[in-house]
């Protein structure tokens, strides 16, 4: 029986992984939750699951979840708060396994937390590798605990490094499904709208991620994500477009042999082998390879998708410049969302960010929110400075989520 | 250091498999030689290798061996010949690792007394496995020593296999190039030309493995290999049409998650792979993830590839009907190569041999080449009842090779 925190459990990682616990209730017990700010679902969840602990974002909400539990007579499910709540939850006495779901910087701390205290952890959260990754990788193998990618390229490629011994790996191979641009001529960049930056070929995901992946810069953060959590420079981390996205990502050998995996696309596949890793557990999540049928690769254009190579840039320099990237990325992609900025805006504001940000080495978390900080608020002056290019209908600027 | 024993030196894969001891000389070394009936040959590589032991066909070609090295001032390597000096090879007590890659039943039992020796042994004869499989497979696991495949589908799914346990593993998938009837209507099957059956879209091999891959056999063939080498049964190894050859296998593990291998097609590498088992060993193979380009997988056509279920169904019945199988298609491949049947008479033929087999278990190497003898006689005699088909020009009719 495994004991799990899940850290962002009304989100919709946080609920795939209560998805997959209710389908081996033999196998896992949920001993803590922290939830986001919807008290409704965080409601259900607590009378469902019935943690020990539960924590929620503000005091205010923790009142009112406290007085629905007493009126439904649950007992014995104590109620927190806050960033101190959710630290807590990750580091749990009880508590095995942590699933790390918060989105933003705002889950850095109680995931360091939870490696610091020796739990495993499964990584659904960017932040956690791309800004805070050199601490949280460093704690980890000092902990000698693994942590498990709970994401489909890097899990993918967990999956294949099995098929050899770390020193034994020549490079990665990510694979970018190319984004809805991947055959636009890069002289119609400039006329790009917010509604076709976020017709995503492929996924249906939330606005940040879909821009990021129209910029390559998702995949960008991927590369850092994988150097971070593999141990491996920049150099040997590579891209190569795949649009059907069939497979997750692969792994090529010193030998000279490739080992690829793919699956349904369904993120309780990845949950599900991070939970039970390093066992496989029978799932009904079934890929027929005869559907296989057309698989395209190509090279991504690193001069139409200039994002891609300043997340290489700043992988390589490392310390506070990957921060730096993801604030900057962050600010950048709502004014284009708010139709402030130009789709070509978007690596601009993050170039100038990453020029303006030290090298300085890590040393905590509270330094990452602080570089996290600046980052953001030299992105945000850019963007005034660039001001509203008001070339595209307002109906076209949307709400950033 | 491993010192190495090659079964089959002259043949193509024991040429391989010299060219890579010649690629790490510090990791190889080559003790024992059992070579085929290319005498020059075989001094050539008695004069480069200098083997303890050398044997080779006949006795006289041993007598000119001997006297040649003795010219060339070659000492210290011992001549031998015919099936006890190839068993001598094999069991050299300074070997380490046995190549078996003697084409046809001749290479069984020395590959049957390396692995009772408890030496290791890469596999690159089919009928160790299709026809002794059962019992070279039992005395590997007895003695605890693996059988390392050395032939793209069995290394890949091999490979595959690292990133599971053996109970997670869902079934196999092998893949198949089609071969050069993938396209062709089942109503032109009985105008097949021996031409039209050599002349196979990917591969250049011998002709016998040509015209297997033509019937599907060859794919029956490695289903069989499969569950003996993975002891698994026959329905948990599937076969997929991969026009492009460029995924070798594939294994799908129960929490449905599949993984894939691919290379250079260069026989090298699986070979470098089970010499240098369990680690990897850097090599120039180098296959480049943008030349995937596009990748096409198809079901098989069971109706229009009878002998594919054909081998299913010797796999499923096990003991003397694989053996009469290999033995059965042997015979009919030659027949149709020499113009007496017609391209569909090879399942025909194969048909009715296995009717006329029993399923007795194997007990020994020599029970396996009884059967054997006896199914090439039935095939024989089914050949002579189905008569020259005199339906093609006599330029069609080939030399077996």
């Amino acid at each position: 029986m495994k004991h799990i925190a899940i850290l962002g459990s009304t989100g919709s990682i946080g609920r795939s992984t209560l998805s997959v616990v209710e389908s081996y209730p033999e196998r896992f017990q949920v001993v803590s939750l922290a939830a986001g700010r919807n008290v409704r679902v965080a409601f259900e969840q607590a009378r469902r699951w019935k943690p020990r602990l539960l924590s929620i974002s503000t005091e205010v909400d923790a009142e009112i979840l406290r007085s629905h539990l007493q009126t439904a007579g649950m007992k014995g499910i104590e109620v927190v708060h806050g960033p101190a709540g959710t630290v807590r939850v990750a580091t749990h006495p009880e508590v095995d396994f942590v699933v790390s779901a918060i989105v933003g910087v705002a889950g850095l701390e109680a995931t360091y937390e939870a490696v610091k205290a020796g739990k495993t952890v499964g990584l659904a959260n960017k932040e956690c590798l791309v800004a805070a990754g050199e601490l949280i990788t460093a704690e980890a193998r000092r902990q000698g605990n693994p942590l498990l990618p709970i994401d489909s390229e890097h899990n993918a490629v967990h999956q294949c490094l099995r098929g050899g011994r770390m020193e034994e790996v020549e490079c990665i191979w990510l694979t970018a499904s190319g984004g809805p641009f991947l055959y636009t001529p890069k002289s119609q960049f400039s006329a790009i709208t917010v509604e076709q930056a976020l017709n995503h070929p492929t996924w249906k995901m939330g606005q940040r991620i879909t821009i990021d992946s129209a910029t390559l810069m998702n995949k960008g953060f991927e590369v850092i994500e994988a150097c971070r959590l593999f141990n491996l420079p920049p150099s040997r981390i590579k891209v190569v477009v795949h649009p059907q996205s069939t497979i997750h990502s692969m792994v090529e050998f010193v030998d000279g042999s490739i080992l690829a995996q793919f699956s349904v696309t369904d993120m309780r596949l990845p949950i599900l082998y991070a939970l039970t890793y390093p066992e496989r557990v029978p799932s009904t999540m079934r890929f027929s390879v005869m559907d296989l049928r057309h698989l395209e690769f190509l090279p991504p254009d690193m001069e139409k998708f200039p994002c891609l190579g300043l997340a290489y840039e700043a992988a390589e320099a490392g310390g506070e410049k990957t921060v730096a990237l993801n604030a900057a990325d962050e600010v950048a992609v709502a004014a284009f969302l708010q139709g402030r900025i130009e789709f070509e805006g978007i690596p601009t504001i993050i170039r100038e960010v990453l020029s303006a940000t030290k090298v300085d080495k890590l040393e905590s978390i509270s330094q990452v929110l602080r570089v996290d900080s600046e980052a953001r608020m030299i992105a945000g002056e850019r963007v005034e400075q660039m001001g509203s290019v008001g070339t595209r209908p307002l109906s076209t600027a949307m709400r950033v989520e």
